[in-house]
């Protein structure tokens, strides 16, 4: 039995996977905030597993973390994890004593990358090679090819969020402009909106469909954005196919339309691009998948960090 | 004896490759206009090894051509090789029967990568990861991981050329605007600027220096064009380094050093750019590097056209 936890900014999402593939557990728990309590969120996860999905602790082979934050490369020290308020964190070193099995620990995006070629392998009898693009806080991506991570050199391989697809653009926190996050990131976008609201990227959309001019003006830049990153994607590595997932997927059809739309527009403009079909190319995560904590279950089970198999 | 034919819109550069990896012998063609020119032409190139560089044609166990056009994918029909007058051909079923060898074809710009990976290999012991940027009539780039060709799933992997990158930008011949071609292609420059000339890039370098408003422009978007190319590889591939070649690139330091500037102001105004070393992460090819001729030679002698090595 292998386990997979999908920390989380708010929610950690963790399944048992059976020998075969299968999900055959699984339980969500509240994020803690800081290092201790990340910590404690992993083991609690375990836990629940074992307590709520009846997983003997016993039958557990290993452990798979996604975790939203920098790994350090061939370590799982976590760097950077500024949503769960983690600065520097060994997480296997912290929770391997007392849970008795090997941890691996994975960047969340590219755990659910692996999760999400995996769940397409086995719903569409598999595809050579697709991007996961993350829109979440920010916008990233993981690269899946022949079943395997594209590493890259210096682990920036689907940074797409930081290409600038305007030069007249907002300003990205990155300290560039017009950067596809600063158009469709969901703290840009919040940041711009600027009222209060605990979904402001929905608040935008039902704003939009109102009739606000600003509104209108975001949307268009975050359908903007998404499309220029599924471009890039396919224009630079060639992927089949682009998942998307992350937060602001919860909008699902009203997102995905925006983004048809501005695909299909482009498309209409240029035999070239019409020649790549990318409108039939993208797709979203639906709602409540587990593709990020089943990638981490991936992550986990793989003996070498550096050639992790998305057919686990 | 490993033979390598880089087959370009003026001239042709052929090489024999030894089995330990040198180049020992080297000739250069003008290449001809239309379907039966360019066979003669690899028919020449292969007569003109043996006659001018003493490469018994018995020697020869190989034959790769590198060429500007789209290869079917798993066979050696050229399609669409607009700049040599080849609409269709099947270039390896023309020439067999007389070369008496075993011919294979590859797009141009993903031969050079290979050869390219190869050089550095040779001269700077090894990199994971490399694009070669092809900078001539187009842009286009082919991308080089762990010694071999990233093929993606369609035939577009490396096409930046045809990101956009200012939704004011000039028109592209794609359809599109603000394409990255039609800031730093060679075609769009020279359309752009419109004045009559061997060498329209040249022109608009030496007008700039000489203070030309336009050609400053010109300039400006040129570099700012490869810089962005430069960007989206790293940021999306990840690679070590581009290397750039093509015709531009006979500007050698004049370019070099536009480009160079371009990333370093961004880096300035960005810390996450600035930790990426950009700036020290591109190359020209040398003048007169083999690199092309070389990639077709290890493309030629590579049994399994899906897993083209590098290391030949």
């Amino acid at each position: 039995m292998r386990v997979g936890l999908d920390v989380g900014g708010t929610k950690t999402d963790a399944v048992a996977v059976s020998s075969s593939g299968e999900i055959v557990g699984r339980v969500r728990l509240v994020t803690g905030w800081g290092s201790d309590a990340v910590v404690s969120t992993v083991l609690g996860a375990v836990a629940a597993l074992e307590r709520e999905a009846g997983i003997a602790r016993g039958a557990i082979s290993s452990i798979g973390v996604g975790i939203p934050g920098q790994i350090e490369p061939g370590s799982s020290r976590v760097l950077h994890a500024v949503n769960l308020g983690v600065a520097a964190l060994d997480l296997a070193a912290a929770v391997e004593p007392q849970l008795g099995v090997p941890v691996r620990v994975e960047n969340d995006v590219k755990a659910a990358a692996l999760g999400a070629a995996a769940l397409r392998t086995h719903t569409l009898n598999g595809t050579s090679s697709m991007a996961f693009l993350n829109l979440g806080t920010g916008v990233a991506a993981g690269i899946v090819a022949g079943g395997e991570l594209w590493r890259g050199a210096r682990g920036t391989a689907g940074e797409v969020g930081h290409i600038s697809i305007d030069p007249n653009g907002p300003e990205c926190r990155c300290g560039q402009r017009g950067c596809i996050e600063a158009l469709a990131g969901g703290a840009a976008v919040a940041e711009r909106w600027g009222r209060p609201g605990a979904l402001p990227v929905r608040d935008v959309f039902d704003a939009a469909d109102a009739g606000d001019a600003r509104a209108i003006a975001l949307r268009a830049g975050i359908a903007h954005g998404i499309a220029a990153a599924v471009r890039v994607l396919v224009l630079t590595a060639d992927v089949d196919a682009v998942v998307l997932g992350g937060g602001l997927t919860a909008l699902g059809e009203r997102l995905a339309d925006e983004v048809g739309r501005e695909l299909r527009s482009r498309a209409a403009a240029s035999a070239f691009m019409r020649s790549l079909r990318i409108e039939e190319r993208f797709e979203l995560l639906p709602a409540g998948s587990p593709a990020a904590a089943l990638g981490a279950a991936i992550v986990g089970a793989t003996r070498d960090p550096e050639g992790v198999l998305a057919h686990g």
